[in-house]
């Protein structure tokens, strides 16, 4: 009889980050075996496996040799070889997401389109072809300039303020889009199984520093209204029975100054706004990636306690063999979990781990993230 | 400067099984490294980890050799050879529980003598050289009658009716001690790290089935008194300081129907009394034990959520390749964790792994217990 905890069945995830290392780790009390493809011999998930495979995530040969010896393929970066999940999927093999989800994920003007398309919310945009094409618009500044493909982590978006700037943007195909002045940017995770049932986690909120304009940390449940909760709510659900989707996806929104909600990006797999759902969730994000894939029932997503995550960046002037400091003293707070993602370098603002922490009362949940942030930190070993 | 992050630093585990199982999934978010020295090749850590040593814990070389390739050690099981740690710890190594404590809990008659000695309240005893001896006694059946080494999950222990049950029982060195009719039994997990602070987990219960003599389930925390449940912390902190410990200890108690506590056993390791705190409590024994002999700052033991703990036994007349049946059903109920131990093959009653549930509502937390015991099983595939 088959199952997915015969010791034959190998979930096949593109790339070995953290993201791959924590829904390993959620496979382990399920007892699934996995099998990993990355370029860097020591990423996250190199310790954590003995199927790990490193070579290229663009290259077609590769992705298609590696997707053949898996039962079922997954990604946790969007940046792969479509073509051969393409080939993959045609051949009978199961790809979560589908290739075509990714590939409308790896293009933000296809991504744009399919918004527009299905009556999703999102700001106004122009697909554009060069900056030429650019130059000879009559345009409104302050507007946002986004490249099409290989945007990464904040890399690939400008905020264009005048001709100047624009001069100096990117020349690939690209889009701009309205600058919308926001009051909050949330995100939501809506999970698909392969047979049909679909659940949402309640919204986070990304919480900006007072003064610079950085995300400072994230916080669960976003503070909206219930109103505002129960639409990001639905639109996750209808991107989901849209694309169509099987697995998770992050969905990115902007509540506008007028209570609007806007679709800004998503992605078809864990996500950093996810992170927190370890702790304060009743089930994880990666937990239900896995149960979608595997089309087992999705698992109920209530808040257990209210949670906050920060990113744990390397510090700028560092670079080399990670150091932590100052870990005794988080770990003394309650509720308090820190988790390292066994990168034994750093280098300025790489991501090195991030910190959950869960509190019942929200002011004490704020100054412990106060707290935690001047406290932890990730140094170069001197 | 050193860090137990560094990549050369190893915790190492006498012991592959699920506790050590469990304590390396509890070290993979602090970027702890292990290695495991196991009889069994195919034992649940050995999927886990790369630095898996199979060899028998029993051998003085074979555990000190393995115990100088770490920096600490720890055990998931306590019949290791207790020899070889006392020379790696008088080498300066680090042993954690100290071999002085494992020595002691070999041996059930020194830890009678321990109880006694340190005015522990436990049942009135008596050591025995062999057979002859107590049948020459004056006895008061029934009473329960242990070997004081190598008994095991309920192996080495009988309650002895009539002399013909006696003749019947063991001729090792052995105690007896008065058979206590009792209300509950149960269970505090204590901790002690090695600059000494001290933390105990609330106490929680085993519920017995009303008919057959046997243990259902485990309950967290334990429906006792305010009063009663302080005392049992008291009497966990009052072993942790006299043994000395370092790492966690589960201590067994009778609650007697005259509501006196007596202790019963204790294991200076993770136990099967403290699974549930994986997803009950704030913090995990197996996250406990590593803070406390890497002498990090003890957790917050709080409960989150009440919860219930089913081990999942292979079924009986079920040998060979397991296979796992009902899943999709328990999955389907909210707040259900399964845990698979990763064992490939079943038999009668083997522990292949255990449930976790936890609900806010005592009466549908029971409900949820009975229909994950009807529903899901680990028979043999055929």
């Amino acid at each position: 009889m088959f199952s997915f905890q015969n010791k034959d069945f190998h979930v096949g995830i593109l790339g070995g980050g953290q993201l791959g290392r924590m829904l390993i780790q959620s496979g382990i009390d399920l007892d699934v075996s996995f099998k990993v493809l990355e370029p860097d011999a020591n990423a996250p998930c190199s310790k954590l496996i003995e199927k790990f495979t490193v070579g290229s995530l663009s290259d077609y040969e590769t992705v298609l040799n590696f997707g053949n010896s898996c039962d079922i393929i997954t990604i946790e970066i969007e940046h792969v070889n479509v073509e051969a999940l393409l080939t993959l999927n045609n051949n009978g093999k199961k790809v979560f997401p589908y290739p075509q989800t990714i590939q409308l994920i790896q293009d933000k003007g296809l991504q744009k389109q399919f918004y527009k398309e299905n009556g999703i919310p999102t700001a106004p945009f122009q697909l554009i072809e060069g900056l030429e094409s650019l130059m000879n618009q009559d345009l409104t500044y302050p507007f946002v300039h986004k490249i099409r493909k290989g945007g990464y982590d904040g890399r690939g978006v400008n905020v264009i303020k005048n001709q100047d700037e624009l001069k100096n943007s990117f020349t690939e195909p690209s889009i701009i889009e309205d600058f919308i002045p926001f009051e909050k940017e949330i995100a939501v995770i809506v999970a698909r199984n392969e047979s049909g049932e679909i659940k949402t986690f309640p919204a986070v909120e990304m919480v900006f520093h007072p003064t610079a304009n950085l995300v400072e940390y994230l916080f669960s449940p976003a503070q909206i209204s219930e109103e505002i909760a129960q639409k990001a709510s639905e639109i996750a659900t209808q991107i989901a029975k849209k694309l169509p989707l099987v697995g998770i996806l992050a969905v990115e929104m902007f509540l506008t100054k007028d209570q609007r909600l806007l679709v800004n990006e998503m992605a078809p797999r864990p996500h950093n706004s996810g992170h927190q759902t370890i702790e304060g969730n009743l089930t994880s994000q990666y937990q239900q990636h896995l149960r979608a894939i595997l089309n087992l029932p999705l698992g109920e997503t209530d808040i257990v306690l209210p949670s906050a995550m920060l990113n744990l960046l390397g510090e700028e002037n560092h670079q080399g063999e990670a150091l932590t400091i100052g870990l005794k003293d988080i770990l003394a707070i309650k509720g308090v979990y820190p988790h390292f993602y066994g990168k034994k370098t750093t280098k300025p603002f790489r991501k090195m781990g991030h910190v959950t922490i869960v509190d019942e009362n929200i002011e004490s949940l704020k100054e412990k993230v106060n707290f935690v942030k001047r406290t932890l930190k990730i140094i170069s070993n001197k």
